[in-house]
């Protein structure tokens, strides 16, 4: 016999599968949901299905989106000759929130990490190089400033180099070996202005 | 504009609402919410609906339960004669862990708390009144061992005496000032073996 009621152990095994959630924080978030109304739990339910569903990665920048392309690639007020590379749909976000950057994107989903067998054809790489009409002027590599990130951007500006596009990378004040999403807007807008020259 | 696309955003803020779960782990669960298969997320969403909807309160004991009467109250093995009063059903829940209770329980959902404004008539106490029968030879008192629980116990203990039956406490082996559901599983053995007369 479970000591929790079936409904109640499943949904405590389901929540403990998540990013930072152990049992305890499982067992409090459980009973916190059983606590409220029918309508608000349907609604978080609905909310997760939902973003699943409806949410989708854009075809010309691999972002997440609604509508397919995403408002930022769609949208002609937006600087097309200027190509943003990052590693995650959350580095766009961040990058969005400084409002100094009026480019496009590139999301590679990841970045090269010979250690957990990422290699270049496991990211959005073929695909970028695939955008490099003679409109793009200048590709701006914002992947992590961590070992994985400058690898990644160190492979990207010897791919691209040749083909005569601009490539520039990030000015370093961003904090090493953190995680873009993490650095404060006025920090981001600083790297932004300063990046240089590969 | 919303940075996010509109699900992820209506998820993000659909999160923020549960209990220590500030926007940037909303934001990281949204994530990874996104990054799982389609069954899985549809199995995390059905999770928490089919919890609400077939959990329920024990018609007998208030505990949560699937069926009513819940198992422990239906099970004849049991010692029907000895009856320990919780605040929560997590503290069912402790107790159970400990496999050194036989008896049977009454849920108060709750504690007598005037700064709370929670009087005796918010808890199931009447209810519990309304269960003691010649039957019942004992009434432990588990209640938290903090200045709510102990009023609650305090409060109860007065009203059921008169009544003729065995009213007994939890022994202090716990932490005073601390939560039931948190105190190991030996420990919580020994307040057992250690309950005192009042």
């Amino acid at each position: 016999m479970s000591r929790y009621p079936k409904p109640m152990a499943r949904l405590i095994e389901e929540l403990t599968r998540l990013p930072g959630i152990g049992p305890k924080t499982a067992q409090r978030l459980s009973f916190f949901l059983i606590g409220l109304p029918r309508s608000d739990v349907h609604s978080i339910a609905e909310a997760i299905v939902e973003a699943k569903e409806r949410t989708r990665l854009c075809s010309q920048c691999f972002h997440l989106t609604e509508e397919d392309p995403c408002p930022i690639c769609s949208d002609p007020k937006r600087d097309h000759t200027f190509l943003c590379v990052v590693e995650q749909p959350r580095d766009v976000i961040a990058l969005e929130r400084t409002r100094s950057f009026n480019g496009i994107y590139h999301v590679l989903h990841g970045a090269i990490s010979p250690l957990e067998g990422v290699g270049p054809e496991e990211l959005k790489i073929k695909e970028l190089v695939a955008r490099l009409g003679p409109d793009v002027k200048e590709v701006l590599l914002a992947t992590d400033p961590n070992v994985e990130g400058e690898a990644t951007a160190m492979y990207l500006a010897r791919l691209l180099k040749p083909i005569g596009v601009r490539v520039t990378r990030m000015a370093h004040g961003m904090p090493v070996g953190s995680d873009l999403e993490y650095v404060d807007e006025v920090t981001l807008s600083k790297a932004l202005e300063g990046r240089r020259e590969l």
